[in-house]
């Protein structure tokens, strides 16, 4: 079937200009403002035309813990996250993705990278939920199932001597498992692929994060995790490895061009220099980096050094909605505070970049998506300019970008196929996700919230140790 | 005409407890689980019952500029500004107004500070239209007209000596103006008061504030200014007074408990005591202090100072939406970034305590709004806990405030008068509205931003000055 969108608004080197779109089976076909026929047309006046963005960094189940979680640090959040996350079910994982994929497409996303934490002893099984619900929907989608080799108290600066119990599952099980998962679930042709998801180095061995690199080659795996998101990982670095992570992380060898980073918010110069080099990709996720706490990314700095950058929601517990247009917005602001010069600040058209090829890059698929060119997979977005919150008509991405755009998101196409028309999801009944939320409401209030208890004393004697960010 | 919201949330020192309230005329009459009759009840299950914010600084006009102004330093940013402000007309400001106050209302506020630039020579009528757009919405408003008796570069450091043309209207005929629009638009009664609003010291001569602080004490107004929004600023009062501006405001006799400060970016320690001493209030505008690259404004310290603080959505031209809980939102988190300890974090609580008790503080109105009580205004919001974007339940503030709530205010009233019913306004036809801001559609894409190239060498020769703020 061949689909022709007519008379939309894409933007241009200057300005933008009025053309049509056609689109046949997954692909664009033609961009011109002379195309007059196809078996579908769809009127864009008055509608502007992006490709679709990609939300590279999220945690599909943390959806029910919305509003949960007190404002803490992320050592002490994540306490709480592990306490509230104990009572998940393959149905609150199934509704938690389509919630999340949900709210993606209708703020611009078109692909998602769920770094997904799988209920022990089902994770196969859950992978396969999560990627039914990504199909179920109709979004491009990556499973990086969360994993990791170490135990809690591991991960925090002078904790590896306050660990007893090792890790509940061995390195080698691991990979297995995740073998059996990528076996089971990656399907590229389909638009659901597995990436490896060590949660960073910080719970990770040197083995599990080896054996990772390994499987992501024999696959052809993207791979995924987070990255120095707080001072207490840039001082456990220090401790564990008596050097930089990212340069432990170069030395083996997990580090290339399908590589995304979640966070990277303390970084130095020589790390932006490795990750340059290596091709990797900076996600900047940062609504949760503030809400945790975590600092600013230097997202400056890495555009400078050469370093590809893409952005994320992260989970609702650390950002408490999964919009892409709100983590936009701020991640545009944002920088202003890290740069005098105002030649450096991002303009919003940079920001659209880095979201929809900077995304598509960073899950390497920079050929197939990311940018409105013919020959390319038909993920994209129309946003309605006549919507109230988009008026009056100015400039169409800074409105997108730096206002506050409400249910703007007219209709989304992704791999050819319409998933979105008047801001409803058309494969997934919106009632019935409604409906699933609603009837969850009780279980938030009845969660005790224990392990923090066991980790705020240690986590508070490394406050002395954390430089003051006061402006 | 007794109204009694029956069975709604609300909360308490621990927790949220379910209760009912009953309006009589303009003030909250009873509040208790056991009330049953009224002349209209409203049933308030799964409903959260909030005192409506104050939005303690924003300027109407500005939403012609929604998505007009490239990402600039305020210096700059004002000179665009001033460009595509040239059109204004009568019509256009009403509309503004009006949008300006839905989009309050629609985002939990019921009470608003426009600091509003009027046409020259049209100042009276002016202001008499702004009043009558926020007496057909049905918001709680102060008109604070916007005056300088200074050219535009004497607001920059070393401005001073390079303005040969002195501002074309005298100190006197200002504050006469003033008094003029106070005799006519100023009535407390209909919820419709006048403050008085200069644009703040650094284009204002000491005789003019002064002149205003008398108008206030007259009239018994409100004083609102900009404050310290940038280091330029801060710089240029050392240069203009030899001593900090909150000093020299205060020696000015201008500050006191009725006086609202927007952003105050740039204090210091001894100003934060000059305005706890003085009772002033702090208006915090934390999407405009991003997008302009002015700082983050000391919130933590001010709290702990006790200065009162309270927020605001700034125009439409440095925060291109006008939602209030955006605001709430990004002030709450930020934060984060200028202390290590969480112990000091702002909570979701405390941020709704600001921005309704702290702006009643701000507009000397904390006597009559800014609580749910017995005896005080009827100003309360009424927020759908079932809206999708606040689900699943967890804790309603927190979901509130961190999350991305759209379309969630489900009744509003103001003074006692419900002004919103399922999310649309009662007293102003929003299909009206929304012709406004479309017929204005291209007005935007002509404006020639001329004034930029005068003052932009001037700014940049004091780059070098500004302190780096890389964390």
């Amino acid at each position: 079937m061949s689909v022709l969108i007519q008379n939309g608004l894409v933007p241009v080197a200057e300005g933008y200009e009025t053309t049509s779109i056609h689109l046949e089976g997954d692909r664009i076909v033609a961009i011109s403002p002379d195309l007059q026929t196809a078996d579908v047309c769809i009127d864009a006046t008055d509608k502007l035309i992006l490709p679709g963005f990609v939300n590279a960094h999220t945690h599909s189940p943390q959806i029910w813990q919305r509003g949960l979680i007190r404002p803490l640090p992320l050592e002490l959040w994540l306490a709480d996250v592990f306490d509230a996350a104990s009572s998940s079910n393959l149905d609150e994982l199934y509704w938690g993705a389509v919630s999340t994929a949900v709210e993606t497409l209708l703020s611009g996303g078109t692909c998602i990278m769920d770094h997904v934490l799988l209920p022990w002893n089902q994770e196969l099984e859950a992978a396969a939920t999560v990627a039914q619900a990504y199909r179920d929907v109709g979004i491009r989608a990556f499973i990086a199932p969360l994993m990791m080799d170490e135990p809690f108290l591991a991960g925090l600066p002078r904790g590896r001597s306050r660990t007893s119990q090792p890790y509940p599952r061995s390195t080698a099980d691991i990979l297995a498992l995740m073998e059996s998962i990528i076996q089971q679930v990656h399907h590229p042709s389909t638009g659901i692929q597995v990436a490896v998801g060590p949660t960073g180095f910080h719970r990770c061995s040197d083995a599990l994060l080896q054996g990772y690199a390994e499987l992501s080659d024999r696959y052809n795996l993207c791979r995924h995790l987070h990255l120095l998101e707080t001072q207490a990982q840039k001082l456990l670095a220090q401790e564990k490895y008596g050097e930089s992570a990212v340069h432990h992380l170069q030395q083996l060898g997990f580090l290339d061009h399908r590589t995304t980073l979640a966070h990277a918010v303390w970084l130095d110069d020589r790390d932006l220099e490795i990750l340059a080099n290596a091709q990797s990709t900076v996600v900047h996720n940062p609504l949760s980096n503030l809400r945790l706490g975590s600092g600013i990314a230097p997202i400056l700095k890495c555009r400078k050094a050469g370093v590809n950058v893409a952005f994320g929601c992260d989970g609702a517990a650390s950002n408490d909605a999964q919009d892409l247009l709100e983590a936009l917005k701020l991640g545009t602001i944002l920088h202003t505070l890290t740069e005098p010069d105002y030649r450096h600040w991002l303009t919003p058209r940079q920001t659209v970049q880095m979201a929809a090829l900077g995304g598509a890059k960073g899950v390497n698929l920079a050929d197939q998506i990311g940018t409105l060119e013919v020959g390319k997979k038909a993920d994209l977005v129309m946003y309605d300019l006549t919507n109230l919150s988009l008026l009056p008509r100015t400039d169409p991405i800074r409105s997108l970008i730096l206002g506050r755009p409400t249910h703007v998101v007219e209709a989304v196409w992704v791999d050819g196929t319409q998933v979105v028309a008047k801001n409803q999801p058309l494969k997934i009944d919106r009632q019935t996700l409604h409906h699933h939320l609603l009837t969850h409401r009780q279980q938030g209030q009845q969660v005790q919230f224990q392990t923090i208890h066991q980790v705020e004393p240690h986590y508070r004697s490394l406050l002395p140790d954390f430089v003051q960010l006061d402006p």
